[in-house]
């Protein structure tokens, strides 16, 4: 398939591009500052070029999405809003864009993550980013069917356990090859709708 | 206990409102265009005079929130952001800006809705918002106690079936008054961090 990946300089996007191109896919990686192609998907004029640059692909696999982290008290409407943007704006953007361009029987494969429904202190505005991913992919599947939608939502990863292990406290890690895993079921399958926990 | 509602001329809300009144609270009702006080909680300034005005309270329920419903395909990014403002952010602003103003002990109850779990057509924006809110109770819960804070998640209303019943296919109905009774566990039981489907 051709596969555009969004992200692929991050842990978990790196991993999905290495194991999508060695089961035989071409990818095209989209990334801000590095990739075959430079786009934010925040920004809804840059999206509109990548689509036109990119062509018609078969799916669509993103793995971008930043939100801040901060203690509740602190986190201020501007941070909510830049998670909307960011995680939620952006990644429906992806899919409402991509639409007409994506394979009439190509997927999307968005990213939320486990604190959507295990919150950690400090993680409300990505609770918030993951909660609305999920329940969007949910509601998108019924309205682009035979195109399909589904998530991918980890947990810490393993070999993110050195920088972030304190905030997850006894939280079973993922390692990297098995969130991979979970994007081939995304896009190989024919599952629509589901939020893949790896 | 002395309760402040958001939205109290609306079905659920005046249901609501109605039950906590008979159980002997004294409500103070918030809105628009009508209550005891007016406010629009979308709006960060008017939230700010809002608690200037009514000193401490025991427990915010809020019943209001409203997101366009439409077909996927016309839901532009104004419409998820207007669902973001209405829904998402106005009720996290309520809880960020009351944690000073309710009782140590004190609850808020938000209101998501069924359409985060089980989606409808035309229901996107609806679900983005309300997943996001019911990742929010969860995560929040952890930073916010002693106080504590849950949302009500209703399916349609048996009262509004003649207005949207086509859209809910099969969807079992709930009553107002089961509404209201899922209100009374948030106000006046001891559960934190929960999702109250009534």
């Amino acid at each position: 398939m051709r596969i555009l990946i969004i992200g692929a300089s991050g842990k978990a996007g790196a991993a999905v591009h290495h194991t999508l191109t060695e089961r035989g896919h071409e990818l095209i990686s989209v990334g801000r500052t590095s990739g075959d192609i430079r786009c934010d998907i925040a920004d809804p004029d840059s999206l509109e070029q990548l689509w036109q640059r990119t062509g018609g692909v078969d799916a669509v696999v993103n793995a971008a999405g930043d939100v801040p982290y901060r203690p509740l008290a602190d986190l201020k409407p501007g941070d909510y809003l830049s998670a909307f943007n960011s995680k939620i704006l952006s990644q429906i953007n992806l899919v409402r864009t991509g639409l007409d361009h994506v394979n009439p029987r190509g997927s999307f494969t968005l990213i939320s993550g486990i604190l959507a429904r295990e919150p950690i202190v400090t993680g409300a505005a990505a609770a918030v980013a993951g909660g609305a991913v999920e329940s969007f992919v949910r509601a998108a599947a019924l309205e682009i069917s035979p195109q399909r939608i589904n998530a991918v939502s980890p947990s810490v990863f393993t070999e993110s356990l050195d920088d972030y292990g304190t905030f997850f406290p006894g939280f079973v890690p993922v390692d990297l090859s098995e969130v991979a895993r979970a994007y081939v079921k995304s896009v190989e399958g024919a599952g629509t709708g589901q939020v893949l926990v790896p």
